[in-house]
């Protein structure tokens, strides 16, 4: 795990010495690197530190370092600010009533680009910390908007948080289901289908693969998400989990 | 239409092959391409693959295949999803009281990357699909927030969803009739005018601009659109449209 | 102010132009540029305008002239539009009710990548303006916005708008005083704490200096400000603040 | 003419005060650019410099800068030097004799770099002055050296060189005539043909035009020329020449 | 064998090609390219091009082609031509005296620059024809020139070129019998030796390895190269040579 | 002194090790590094290696490691080879006479690129070893080609090169005195001037500047030198040279 990582010359540094201690020690798979963003200028850098080196295994962004180096104006880790909204038109017909306004996602763009970088080179992209552990709610909240956006974990900072982890970084039941409908539905993952009213073709059919191949993959370690998902119990050789 | 363009490279191969098509067939005007972004690494190349050749003359994205690429944890087709919401603080009044939570849009960050890729370069961006065939109000949102960030068309999936996206990509009667206002109000673009309480200059001129051409583009071609515009018949030569 | 920066190019120009200048003037400080981003191609441009030169103090967008040439259908300067929203999915117990929607940010991704290319270099990001000058509420809505993700202040296109800035750009008094707390029990900023139920370590004690070194800077100019972050009255040296 | 060239800056720098002064005078036709390459910087920036702009008309070096930037040891302005020499193996059968000494071109690299950069883009490639005066012999080996390898033309300081250069920056007249006699014998440049002994295609043929269409247009202007080259005499009508 | 390579966009198109083709014919093995130089442009981006793809097996150069891109002012093929030399300086013994006068080689950056692409990225470079087949004593000089260099070959216009090639592109006895002594002094390669009051280490023995493994390449296939350098006859089985 | 520099990747490696090691041993100067180009590879990548570090002091080249990897065909270490020639053309009076020929500098173009790289970043260029210990002619050749060309100094294998060196790599004392001459009779380095039949100006007032800087330099150390330049010797305090 490397800590703030601000552009490919981070990485080059440590694949070198990494490759050396590597030589020394005779390791015959190479030491793999878990990238940690924490400043703007990682950000402005992504692509480029997610394609410095065969070795990255995955980023994670680390919020709090993040804000201070944007000048962000939050003393909160992760998660929305009360602050950061938009607001509704004036009713013309009431312009005095109460606008209703809406809370926006002040880490959109980062987690966006990040998980672009991450998956273009076939890296995993991570959520960091949520910094407030008594927000129970606030932190599944964030967990699972990352998990949306395509990241596949996040840092546990108290044991309550490992069990909202694994509510939120394993799909929900019902898109499980409806995603091994359409595999069975359409099993080449050809042509164009009508399904629940909805448009399947082979690129939705990749999208219910990558719901399917995941829950599958947490099935076989979690009987309790085996039974939600519906998978039959099967004996599992040791390690051959991905 | 090229699908899954991921680099300038595949839009440079593209070009050479068509230029000898064009030279074989003998063809005076250029053959154009639109370009399909289907995985996170085409997202990672925008900027390059809009500049790749003065043959792009747009691109759309397919939600599906994009979100696949992502991994992101949906197996809709566009549009949002309820789980990605950012969440109001509790109310220290009432702690146990449920808190409001707001949807987000995941495909801000793609949409407006893709915009500014293109205008930058003079090709038009479109949205791509919306899956859901039998949810118009949701397509119809989806298509709203693409019109707004930029975008001028849509894929059309089903009858329905063209007449939703002929509303859609039209712009709205009153914000044109405010447009033409302040145009009248200033010929030239020039100077800083109050106009029903907000300051116009060339910047808004500008933006004025934009929704009356594209006003009366749409209403040469649609008598319902004129007159919702309150532009008058007018005889219009054929071709004249560009 | 360099209005209309597109690339790295109008920036050593404007450089160049500089150095003569002031070469010419026997000028020992160097003149600073403020550049303003109004195109698609400054925004794809941003990181390498932000590099350019030492000379860039910082940035800030003009919204209507940036709408104008992504073609965005809006006649608004800055601010949401009610068009950009995103909708819960149907009440399965109760299809036909009212769906609930969600305006969003349309500047979301303008201002994060600004904010990125900006402190990465250690210029200053700042909003510009915000056009509807009778419209307080969703002025104050759009310069929180920018405060939250960055910014450090905006342009006022009227007096009431000078005030909304003051009110926004300095820190919450309540977020100052936690800040405070957090910096008092962690006076070397090392190790981890929890302070009210949230955990606390050199990266959040990072975002606690950046809140309580901006509220001092500008209590030592605004004796309220100072009343309501609890800061002593002290007498300050003149040319002391940064 | 610019001096002092070292990179694509400088370039972009008077393009811009060009256009502006351009735009300021209603001047039609753009005014070019020579650049003048009189350091080490200015020689690693060569491909970059030439296509900066579209006003880049052509190049020469200062040999004398140029020498300095490098520290190169020597005070002459072009032209070889006694001290670079290569030196034959010793006689093994009589090891004390003296060895052959071949002197050696000091700015072969600098020139056909150059050559190449230029003609890249279609700009034109010139030597610049040679400071000895005196020494007609060696400012014509000089210029000879720099016409062979694909300059057209070089700086004159003192009237006799300019003789020295119109004898030089013509081919010889028995090129000429053997490029006309394959020019004659492939009319269409194609095929394989032998002419005296040596074969001839159509990269052959494109040589021979080189210097056909060169003796052609000095004819034009030069009776003696016209005469050593077998051209008739021919009215040509005023500015017809290229 | 690509003609008249520009720049990667070149080979990119080849590669993309290639790999269609290959993939409908259910090659194994890829195809591979050789690049062949023809204008200024091509030698400007020598290194891009060999670095472009790994199907680049080698280069060569087409010298007429590239004298008329280049517009230098000769009709020959390759070799070297009177007009390009040095001149001594005058004798100031004797200063009405003839002065020595070396030619110069016109392609020494071209080759050399190609050599240094090619090689570092494992491709081989080959000179191209040299166009006189009258003059055998040029053409073999013109081969060696470019042997010393580091190219592996040369195209043949003529029978009597094949032996010229087959002579030149082998190495001297004398050299190969040296290089034999230095390995077998240093079989290791390790250590500083003096042998023939020549310093010998490491880098040298690579040398000389490179002079043995050609001679003992081009030894297994010509049995008089095989006697003139010393080696035994063994006999070798069928396609055992690289 | 970095052997075996392929690309800026190997500067920045020792870079960051060397500012730990700094950093950990509290040293207030930075350590300098020299770097040995030794391959193909490196060549092709000069100018981003010389620019990769402030710390680059100068540079060398390794003739045998870099002959050995461009697959030169020599086992000489540095010098020139009598197998790389130009050729006269044959005497038509005397088709059958010996044709003289003129041996070639098979490291013009390395020396020359490397020379380029160095000075423009200020750093300092340096021929490496010469091999062959028996050969001081040989060898003081080699040395004083790369001295004309820029180099500032070699590597001595042997006491004998040691004086070699002390030769070559000072100025001729009839150059020195020549542009004593030149600065004496231009004091401010203005104007065009005729000296001995050569045109001087701020360019060759430069060169001569060189000149005589590296003069006193070493005539500071070399009484023997310092008679030879015609410097009257003066008292220096320790420390005063550059």
């Amino acid at each position: 795990m490397i800590p703030k990582v601000e552009g490919p010359w981070d990485i080059h540094y440590a694949d070198r010495l990494l490759a050396q201690l590597e030589a020394k020690a005779g390791l015959q798979r190479p030491i793999l690197l878990h990238c940690v963003l924490e400043t703007s200028q990682g950000v402005a850098n992504l692509e480029e530190i997610a394609s410095a080196s065969p070795r990255i295994q995955g980023m994670s962004f680390g919020p709090a370092d993040l804000a201070a180096s944007r000048r962000m104006k939050t003393t909160r880790v992760g998660g929305g600010h009360p602050g950061y909204r938009t607001i509704a038109d004036p009713d013309p017909e009431n312009p005095d009533a109460p606008r209703p306004s809406y809370q926006q996602d002040p880490w959109h763009y980062s987690i966006a680009r990040m998980v672009d970088a991450c998956t273009s080179v076939g890296a995993l992209p991570f959520y960091g910390p949520y910094g407030d552990i008594s927000d129970e709610e606030g932190c599944e909240t964030q967990f699972r908007a990352s998990f949306l956006l395509g990241c596949v974990g996040a840092w546990s900072l108290h044991p309550a948080q490992i069990a909202i982890a694994k509510r939120v970084y394993s799909p929900d039941p019902d898109e499980v289901a409806f995603a091994k409908k359409v595999i069975e539905a359409i099993p080449d993952g050809r042509g164009v289908h009508m399904i629940d009213g909805k448009m399947q073709d082979d690129a939705t059919w990749k999208q219910c693969q990558v719901m399917v191949k995941l829950a599958e993959m947490l099935a076989r370690k979690d009987p309790e998400l085996a039974e939600a998902y519906g998978f039959e119990r099967t004996v599992e050789p040791a390690g051959a989990a991905a």
